[in-house]
């Protein structure tokens, strides 16, 4: 289904003939399949592309681009292409594009745009306000909007006009709203065409409409369309004014973003703004690098317990054959059970509230693994006694064993409810990170449980 | 906006006192909010509950309840009931339910459907044959289709009919098919409404239309539902011929599922089928302790390392305190590193052909987080020389780190990438099974390096 590479060869052809070509070339494709290949080209045939691309088209292109090729794209294009692309594109994705160029180049362009487009520059000025990552930040203002008291054939005319406008991006609802804005209920198409055409849309209107705040959280967003199975969302002030909407297919790639985000703090990266490949050296270096300096500089305690603990580890040498096993053991337990927590809190199943809930079973399932595991040490310990009969050795590894998988097991599903808690992302509490906690605590409880079992129960 | 709990209490009254205070209680709210109030009750209050709420209402819960919630109802009901509620509920949910049945059970639910809706039986027995996670196993078979020669105003009348009788999930496209079924393009219902009614479907459609097998994975259907912003996706056979539709909102749950998925298999479990607490504790310690236990007995190679380099420890008894920090740091950088690029390939923006470029940025960047790191190993070493002068024990542990930081960095990329070569998830190459890889390399690698410089450059 990946057109770009069929179509690549001939459409780099047509650009060299010129534009008539190239509008031939890719009349038959998608536009994300024009983007992608765009995302190839040279700077020098991108800007060729897009100049040759009907306006329409080229929007829906640009749209697509990453955030990179759409400033390199507008930098290169005069300002009167520029100014016809803008007011060609979605309102949320123009001001998306507005606030990756240089703050100089987006006001010239807002002001071209004023002159041109009153309206598109006003929605861009509404939609600069919020944050990115919140309902207004993800919501378009193109949306469909009638007063109560409007006749089913009235809609029907009013949304002939609108589609014909290309003016709502979703026109699959249309929003009762009263003049002042307030939003009341709403009517899919499907409603409009199944009923009375003398009715009016207060008679046949779902009220009690599902609504978010600008503010909110565009993961809430994404929880609250994917419970209802909503196509669309409509984002309201705190007057209940209806202001933009939120449509499913924007919510498909903030919930890929957001599982990204999440994987990757998880994996010990503070996430990456751009994708694998379009991050440069330099961020990469930062980005993983303030955290592995972090847990190193913890992990530098673990060297300070071997330290203090040199005289048992002189008594019974053996003990340092399962120092990188027995530290293991606790970093995998733990970070099982932070997964499981930190994805069970991502998809709304649990709340830090429920902790004592979830210490039960994590108890329960730690004791067991530990039990599991504790075996196994159990036997590999009795073949390293040296200075210690075999099963003294064998008591003490297993031990240790049962007791740091337990542990770790509670570590790891009660530090990221602590930290979701204390109001933090609990994907902080990355796997690295519970593994670098359970490595100096594992060292600690191995000493000392060593120490007690060798000494006490078999007099060494 | 969660209602469960304000609608809880009263509902529980509402049951007790009759099926008539429950469909009162109930009226306002949504299926959704209501299926999650069921999965609290008591098995004998969710019985009554579903008992006593109107057919379609009681389907709509129904499809929204966990398995487990489902088979404990349709356990309880009648087989009327039963039968009822199987015939209102979606061809696909249908399906998914009668599979987590009891085979007996099922099967004579599926006779009593055939005698009350042959038709429903028919779909059922037509959806059964796809795997669960596949595009088969997720499409509807209630979608509308019309053949080309169709005119407009045809089609709105038989869309009202359709939407009237609620028989296709998805009322915003009608597929433009062939009688013999061949997909030949599509028509959405904005289309329908703002063209001229006596114009012919073919002149108005589509062509071209993107297109699932029935055996394609969810995740592809997900990406192309995603990459295009469609609002659904057909599902044909290898004739071309459509059997279904994939709805927008069944891929926000598909996306969802598959980064918990992943999420859960980069920490080293083997994904849940349930949710966190539906997950009994034999489920959970058997998902977990299996790849516990395969790690432990691979991480038993570290003893034997240490066992094998024994003759270098004691010579120089400072080199243990280093162990778990130089395990660790190739550990955490390691799983950096496999994170970004699993992450990558579930997203579609790497393949394993790219290997040689991600080889590149990440020896870069390997080096360069090793120098940062083994810099600090260089100054805690020197204050740990005790049997060898600080310089030389300082210039050991900084180099092991600086190595042991580059080539986790590196297996840490490639490894996933070589295993989804071979056709496995990438995401099995998880954080724990990176992080023992690189123990055990880690620890020779250690030793060693650590050898080279204290008996090559210092003469130890």
């Amino acid at each position: 289904m990946r057109l770009a590479p069929l179509i690549g060869p001939d459409l780099q052809d047509a650009i060299a003939i010129g534009p008539d070509a190239v509008r031939e070339a890719v009349s038959e494709f998608h536009p994300e399949d024009i983007a992608e290949l765009l995302e190839d080209l040279s700077a020098k045939e991108a800007v060729l592309l897009v100049r040759a691309l009907p306006t329409e088209t080229a929007a829906d292109v640009v749209e697509r681009l990453s955030p990179q090729r759409q400033v390199l794209v507008f930098n290169a294009i005069d300002t009167g292409r520029a100014v016809e692309l803008l007011s060609e594109m979605d309102p949320d994705d123009r001001v998306d594009l507005l606030q990756e160029l240089e703050e100089d180049d987006a006001k010239a362009l807002l002001s071209a745009l004023e002159r041109r487009e009153p309206e598109a520059a006003e929605e861009v000025r509404e939609l600069v306000r919020y944050e990115p990552e919140t309902a207004g930040g993800l919501m378009t203002t193109e949306f469909a909007s009638l007063p109560p008291d409007t006749k089913v054939w009235e809609a029907m005319d009013a949304a002939r006009q609108l589609g014909r406008e290309e003016l709502a991006e979703m026109l699959y609802y249309i929003y009762v709203c009263q003049p002042s804005g307030e939003l009341l209920g709403v009517v899919s198409l499907r409603d409009l065409i199944l009923s009375d055409p003398g009715q009016s849309l207060s008679e046949i209107m779902i009220a009690n409409v599902f609504s978010v705040k600008t503010s909110d959280d565009q993961e809430k967003v994404a929880h609250e369309i994917a419970r209802y199975d909503l196509a669309a969302l409509p984002v309201v002030d705190d007057h209940g004014r209806m202001l933009g909407v939120v449509t499913v297919d924007d919510v498909v790639d903030v919930v890929i973003e957001e599982a990204t985000e999440d994987a990757q703090m998880m994996g010990g990266v503070v996430p990456l703004e751009d994708s694998y490949f379009q991050t440069g050296w330099a961020e990469f270096v930062w980005k993983r690098g303030s955290w592995l300096v972090l847990l190193f500089v913890a992990q530098l305690l673990t060297a300070t317990v071997i330290q203090k603990n040199k005289a048992i580890l002189d008594a019974t040498v053996e003990l340092v054959l399962f120092i990188p096993l027995i530290i293991a053991s606790g970093g995998n337990a733990g970070s099982q059970s932070s997964t499981l927590v930190i994805r069970a809190m991502a998809v709304g199943e649990l709340k830090p509230s429920d902790w004592g809930k979830v210490l039960g079973r994590e108890l329960l399932i730690g004791l067991s693994l530990g039990i599991a595991l504790g075996l196994i040490g159990f036997v590999r310990g009795w073949f390293a006694g040296e200075t210690v009969e075999p099963l003294a050795m064998a008591t003490a590894i297993g031990t240790s064993i049962l007791a740091i998988v337990t542990l770790s097991t509670m570590i790891g599903s009660l530090l990221p409810l602590l930290i979701r808690r204390v109001g933090l992302d609990p994907a902080v509490s990355s796997t690295p990170f519970i593994a670098s906690v359970v490595d100096v605590l594992g060292l600690i409880v191995y000493f000392a449980v060593a120490q007690v079992i060798l000494h006490t129960f078999f007099g060494v």
